[in-house]
């Protein structure tokens, strides 16, 4: 990190160009200076002043008002907001008085003595301006204008910067090498999201790779052994909310590596790529394993920056009268689990409760419990009175609860029940912090590793078949490598998840390099036709090196650093929630004979299809 | 150049993994250190000795022979060549007289203490020592075996290296913000050579375009001034040599520049990422007007590494007796042209002659002449005795021709003699050097810019149309911008193409910012239709900035560093020359249900169409 920094220097923004300097960065250290500046005209006051704006900030200009300059006052004067000017002239003091002190150029000013109109503007579809709010679409389908944006320019600046970093530590600290990989690949077996582009060959097609998985594993046979690149992806999801069809991830693999090593280079790598402008990143990053998350949070990608645990209260009702918690208990594997809302009584009214017993009836069929603890008063609740005095203090002492908190309780198998509170614990911050509560300090990054999740999952249509929990080249946990062949759903795997306040922005494994535990897993336990993979299993045999890595993704982990709303807005040219680019139209329809050289033709939906989809 | 490379330091290697040192890397200064390295066992001497290889260097291990290390011993003797082994030991000297001063590990050993098999090799297809000569069609289909080889390593080692230091001097240096444009786009008006990628709404399809061309003029119109990106891009030609249906350019644009900042920037650009290895860039690169290009090398890309310039002889033979030289000078617009080439005679027998003859005829339709300056005696050319004595002189006075020589003759139009002799040019030098004349010195790296295209080039279809030299974003010359609506077949453009050793490496133009000037010359003059670039000519009414950009093709530029015979030679997983994977099969076929969401279905061809395209 410190050699990194010690490099940095400022960058000339203004060499090989028309302009001297960039707008924003005069200061009274340039007083007396002949400058040239280029920009757009931000505002005018009264045909006297004129902001200049540039990405790097705002700078006045006075406007010439003798009449030797009649011609340059006319240029400033006449040229709509949002020109392109080009003037030159003498860097002045403001008078004494006239300084503007929220301005970092505010103590200087332009006495302009050439103006050049480089672009006039025509009336704009928005203001430029950050504090005039304007429709995403609009934004989209003017994305040129919206780029002009303090915080536009901001993100992707920044993820500029942080990707240089990010490339500063892989390459030049770590001898890590860039290898780019092709997107006109074969279908993965299984892959349903991936795009087709059709060849010209009748019948035949590329496929456009949801990651560079295969590549880089054979480029870890190739003796490739630290590779990274910052890769192009695609996934074709059809309408999802803050998804894109292409998006980008830092993909790195490493030879003879295991779990801890990939851990320690990213942790290094965030922490030489994290802004300047927030708190380090501190390293390295905690480690939970896939069943203490989900016991604990009710999800594997818990948001830590703020408690409201999952406790198990089984063992306290184990003789309670309160008749659901009953029945839970008695069925295999039931528990009692509960979330302490801090301050809940003072801030939940009767309907936030009753989304949250809507959320649970809804998206779980589980009933919720709310119990009040209102100030100096008992314990509010449907089941206060089936509550005795012991169960009461050790369910205070075991989930520290206080006064005008609330506890939602809810019975019901391990899994099923963490999920729900998993979710409700999100909803209630959600809620507290709509009610001006502060629970996740949004300058908090709270990185978090998650570990040992199991190798497979049973199929959600046919559960009595197994599929990978993330894909099937992922290694076995060296510990139970015997259980593959007796009791695979116990096995774990040697997969990591890179968890940020919540977000899931990285995953990777330790990959099989064994070709035949690889065919055992793909033929005997996933059923896959091995055929599809077969350069795979070949290169494995071919003295495959131990291998791991991960990928993070880029647009996530720049949504969260910068507070942005959505991916949208750290992505030049996003597509739409629908995939369309609003700009250009994209996708567009093409005439039948340009399709005629890929061999294929539209099928056209008949009415009624066309309805049902709509 | 000193602030890079003074940044510049060893990367660690062998941070975060299971060695401490790589193979190559270890010398008499690591006598005595403790080491474990992990690699490829290259070959094995007599059970004593073992080479072992990572992508460093090679370094010889002692396999131990004494009893209590029969386990070592084991592994170490049983392991295949080419097979993965990680050992630990010590670093010590080769016993005296024992020294390789032919490797750079030659000095020491490692006396080993532990070994380990990581995994083991079959039988290879074929063996990776760089000597062994194999089909491309082979390395391509085991391509993670050929990747292992000292040249693909170095290629892509180096590759990843020079980008790495093109993005510091963009980013650190200059300012420049790398950014992300989209890949799934719509389709350029008469981009006939892009993929398209069927979405799931019927009949839309999205395509893989060319370029970043429109996005990064729309990068300049929001403000983002100063724009650079390894940009992938995309281009369907079906099947032809050294192209690949995806490559990658370093693509490049500012505001506020004119050509000469661009082309100052770009030499910078090569200055400081250039390799260590090669003799350092010369800047300011010559530039050469389209013009004179063509007369003095016939081509717009001249190799300038050698002579052999086209010089016009057409006054010396205005009153010759010479029938087809008479012929030609009589049409309108005929010359007469010739090209010197040194040693013709001594290394030119009846079948080059022929060949080159054959080319003229079967290329140009066109009539050769060779003349031949035999050592003491006359020239001997079926025209000799009607060349007299004063052409004689001045011939050989105007194109420098000694003893030896042999000149070629050619008489017609302008720009048809000059291409035809720009193509014997290269002929004869591949001839001349396959005979062991060096022409064009391997280490030479010979730029060159090439400027003053012209603007519209008349349609090969309908010569009476117009089309765009380049793009229709290129502007035009300033000096000739009254000619656009008068003569504009006569218009310059602000185009600059960069040439090195008589191959295009990039190219790049001023674009037109003023929206009516682009709008005349997109509907009026192109006769395109508008309606599919209305995006962009909206986006140049708002405010947008003079601006000029380049692309360097940097495939191409690191084949030419590195002397590889291919472009594939410097991309890791690269395409056949008909667009196929070899080692996975792509493109492949895809089951009809894959088809169905995307709204489309293959046409076959008839038995017919098929035999017809094959």
């Amino acid at each position: 990190s410190l050699v990194l920094s010690s490099q940095r220097r400022i960058p000339e923004f203004s060499s090989f160009v028309a302009r001297t300097n960039t707008c924003g960065e005069l200061r009274s250290s340039h007083l007396g200076q002949e400058v040239t500046l280029c920009g757009w005209i931000q505002y005018r006051r009264q045909n006297i002043f004129l902001v200049l704006r540039d990405f790097h900030g705002l700078v006045q200009v006075l406007i010439p008002q003798d009449e030797s300059a009649a011609s340059v006052k006319k240029i400033l004067c006449d040229a709509p907001v949002e020109s392109v000017v080009q003037v030159s002239g003498t860097v002045i003091s403001r008078p004494p008085g006239q300084e503007n002190p929220k301005m970092p150029t505010g103590e200087i000013e332009i006495k302009v003595k050439t103006a050049k109109l480089l672009n006039s503007c025509r009336k704009l579809p928005f203001e430029i301006k950050d504090f005039v709010k304007k429709t995403e679409t609009l934004r989209l389908q003017y994305r040129y204008l919206d780029l002009r944006s303090f915080q536009m320019q901001y993100n992707l600046r920044l993820r500029s910067q942080m990707v240089m970093k990010m490339r500063e530590y892989l390459c030049n600290l770590h001898g890590f090498v860039d290898i780019e990989t092709p997107t006109l690949f074969k279908k993965t077996p299984g892959g349903a999201k991936e795009f087709l582009v059709p060849s010209r060959e009748p019948g035949k097609f590329y496929s456009l790779p949801q990651s560079p998985q295969q590549f880089k594993q054979l480029l870890m046979v190739g003796g490739l052994d630290r590779y990274f690149q910052v890769a192009r992806c695609y996934r074709d999801e059809g309408s999802r909310p803050d998804r894109q069809p292409e998006f980008t991830q830092i993909d790195i693999e490493m030879s003879f590596v295991d779990q801890t090593g990939i851990q320690r280079l990213i942790e290094g790598l965030l922490h030489c790529s994290w802004p300047s402008d927030k708190d380090p990143v501190v390293v390295p990053f905690p480690s939970m394993t896939f069943a203490e998350a989900l016991a604990t949070y009710g999800t594997d990608k818990p948001d830590t920056r703020f408690g409201m645990k999952i406790i198990d209260i089984s063992d306290l009702f184990r003789n309670t009268e309160i008749g659901f918690l009953q029945d839970a208990l008695n069925k295999p594997e039931g528990t009692i689990k509960a979330i302490c809302v801090p301050e809940g009584t003072k801030y939940f009214k009767r309907r936030e409760i009753d989304s949250i017993r809507k959320i649970a009836a809804d998206h779980f069929n589980q009933e919720v419990l709310p119990i009040f603890l209102k100030v100096g008063r008992n314990w509010n609740s449907p089941v206060a009175k089936l509550i005795i005095e012991e169960q009461r203090l050790e369910l205070t002492r075991l989930m520290e609860i206080q006064e005008e908190d609330m506890v939602l309780l809810t019975a019901g198998e391990h899994k099923k029940a963490c999920s729900l509170l998993g979710k409700l614990r999100l909803e209630c911050a959600d809620l507290l912090e709509m009610r001006g509560v502060v629970l996740r300090d949004t300058s908090l990054f709270s990185f978090l590793w998650v570990v040992d999740f199991p190798l497979f999952l049973p199929k959600e249509e046919n559960p009595s078949e197994l599929e990978s929990t993330h894909h099937p080249f992922t290694a076995p946990h060296p510990n139970d490598i015997h259980l593959l062949y007796t009791e695979p759903k116990k096995v774990r795997s040697q997969h990591y998840d890179l968890v940020l306040n919540g977000h899931e922005i990285g995953g990777g494994s330790i990959r099989i390099h064994d070709a035949e535990l690889q065919r055992y897993i793909l033929e005997t336990l996933l059923k896959e036709d091995v055929k599809l993979l077969s350069h795979l299993l070949q290169a494995l045999e071919y003295g495959a090196p131990p291998h791991g890595g991960i990928a993070l993704g880029l647009d996530r982990l720049m949504c969260l650093i910068t507070g942005a709303p959505s991916i949208r807005d750290v992505i030049a040219f996003p597509k739409s929630f629908r995939g369309h680019d609003l700009m250009s139209n994209a996708p567009d329809s093409v005439p039948p004979e340009e399709l005629k050289p890929y061999h294929i033709q539209v099928s056209w939906p008949t009415d009624a299809e066309a309805e049902k989809s709509s």
